[in-house]
């Protein structure tokens, strides 16, 4: 069995929780060499002599045959990652952002210089997702992938619907407990969920779709009133990102809050963890679950990535070479709830049928069908504003 | 990508599925060629040219470049696989009797004659348990396998507890409905849940442990105040199989009946569904959850091998050559629930301390701590009485 030598970039909570990984790992025959970080005189739990500040003193170290990428910024990811491949340095990396948005320059790269990058870890932490679109769900039958992908806005929701917490004092204690990204509006707007569901689609379907053509919705706007009106019809709100067919030929994907009502596997899904339902033709339904975050569980998905490469594993995409690919479309009906204050909501969105409409001074909500596309649309003029949506799954099966 | 022209052997409840499967699976390029039964006379859905009573015509056709074996017979299919292995066509097998008896001189075959045998339909049907543990927790980490394998008991179990049904009538529903083995002996003594912990041990931690050394109590004798007594300690009755490590040296494994309290993974495993918990020492817990038995749900399972085979995909069996082996005991403390009516149970199982004893004329119950070992030292005394058994999860961290 080979030997991994590994030149790790980033050394926050989950460069930390490698180092500890793989050192407990004592047979995985693999071993960190020297540790880039951007500051040398910041204070580390181990010695100085790890570190270096220069990211070629890594790149053109012949004896490093892994790199294994974890840090926070993603331009300087994917400067080490482009780097790295180009000169056929196997990569592992974790930075979601980085990857959704230049997934295929990095797939072409892997093509062509025959080198492999892995990146179970950005996605669902220490749940294996990708690994299982790609090597297990790789045939026609897959129907849809959906879940709750974000454990920090789920911590928060878990928190104020089932502790009767404030939004403000659940957000400030997943921050302290690390669960939440340093930019915290990543987590609670939705965009840390919805660049993982662009990685799981590529895998998923064999498509990749850009994340700016997606929509997005957070949960920074919930309300007293909407989580009230929730517990009144017995559903939880949950942060739900989903890919679906919706005919042989098209699928969509978006990422909003939705009702859940508690005949759901997603129902139970709380706190900081993650849940994942792969539904297929034949195999029904299959949920996974388990730690979406944190240091030790994203840093032992990065050991099983690490311990792929012993074998050579490398993701074939496979889906892109030989499935009929799906066609994106937005153009498909939703069943919405939208509460708001001073926005006139009816006025802006063109909701194809209203089926009822609540005014009161404070708060008023209307729930109506709308289509994807009409949401897409008028998203600049839905931010920013005192208005909360949240989707009423109807129209698919959903889990 | 290579065309796969599949030899089936069974066209029963899974053999059927397969079919479908396949032929759903448009891009999958794996066709069945021919499909050898026992009896050519019995009516069949698709056309008498298909079928060959002749494993020697499937065996010799050079076309076929992959068996796939779904029959009943657990002898007749070991000649078929081992006949198959030893000409060097690959196989995909379901039977997990066979596999569970004769894994060693398989995985030997498989080795010496460069040949894959895949079996991740054989445990737990549609979730990818075996798969996972070979690929993605092939590492130092992983602590403890532990869930609900059979779909069949998990099923009568259900119907018990949540709808207070009698066990006869939902043991009867369960073969109704297609859920339980020819013999359904086989599911509700625990058997099915023990061959298929045997082979999912090899992929956990390297180690096969043959089926006759390994504690197994089924459920066959479980009465009305078993039921009683789990409802009013608030707990539900699961059969569990499970092997965990003890240490770094030791590993114990059984399959019991267990009292389950609320906040564990399996405790809402309900109905046919099986549930898996995969624990590890970074990575905490994760939770799989599926359809484990059924025609499509299955024969999903056998197209995920068919289709790796697409890639030559093998197991390499990993554990075994790069681990440090632990070792099989079965000297572990277990506090048990054991009811009984005239079996003397405190005079025939030598606890180490009694925790609670109840008399009654009609059914009493002891509480106590007992090893594995005296457990298995005893089990033909406690077979074929009217005693029942359960776990109370106490000694390891349980799931």
């Amino acid at each position: 069995m080979k030997k991994i030598n590994i030149g790790l970039f980033g050394f926050g909570v989950v460069g930390q929780g490698i180092y500890e990984v793989v050192r407990k790992a004592k047979n995985a025959n693999a071993e960190i060499v020297k540790i880039c970080v951007r500051s040398l005189d910041k204070p580390r739990s181990i010695e100085r002599s790890w570190f270096t500040d220069s990211p070629d003193e890594i790149l053109s170290n012949p004896d490093i045959n892994l790199i294994v990428e974890v840090i926070d910024d993603p331009a300087a990811a994917y400067d080490i990652v482009k780097s790295a491949l180009l000169k056929r340095i196997p990569v592992v990396s974790g930075n979601k952002t980085m990857l959704a948005h230049h997934l295929p320059e990095l797939i072409e790269i892997q093509k062509t210089h025959h080198v492999a990058l892995l990146y179970d870890a950005s996605s669902c932490g220490s749940i294996p997702v990708i690994r299982n679109l790609e090597e297990y769900y790789d045939n026609d039958l897959l129907l849809e992938v959906k879940g709750i992908l974000n454990g920090s806005s789920n911590y928060i929701l878990s928190r104020v619907f089932d502790h009767s917490d404030t939004y403000a004092h659940a957000l400030a204690q997943a921050q302290e407990l690390g669960f939440a990204e340093s930019d915290p509006s990543f987590d609670i707007e939705g965009y840390d969920s919805l660049f993982k569901l662009v990685i799981i689609t590529v895998h998923a379907l064999g498509v990749y779709v850009a994340p700016v053509r997606i929509f997005t919705y957070g949960i920074s706007t919930i309300h007293e009133s909407d989580i009230r009106y929730a517990r009144e019809k017995g559903v939880k709100i949950k942060l739900v990102a989903q890919v679906v067919k919706v005919s042989d030929e098209h699928f969509t994907m978006f990422v909003m809050p939705e009702f859940v009502t508690p005949d759901k596997y997603i129902y139970s899904v709380d706190d900081e963890y993650n849940g994942v339902v792969i539904r297929g033709e034949c195999y029904d339904r299959q949920f996974m679950f388990g730690k979406g975050a944190g240091s030790l569980p994203t840093a032992s998905s990065i050991l099983s990535d690490i311990m792929a490469r012993q074998h050579d594993y490398r993701y074939e995409y496979k889906k892109q070479n030989y499935l009929q690919l799906p066609e994106y479309t937005t153009d498909i009906p939703l069943r919405i709830y939208v509460r708001y204050s001073e926005t006139n909501i009816p006025h802006i969105l063109d909701f194809e049928k209203i089926h009822e409409e609540y005014y009161c001074a404070e708060s008023s909500y209307v729930i109506g069908d709308v289509t994807l596309a009409e949401l897409l649309r008028k998203r600049e003029q839905l931010n920013g504003h005192d208005v909360f949506m949240a989707n009423i799954p109807l129209f698919f099966q959903n889990n």
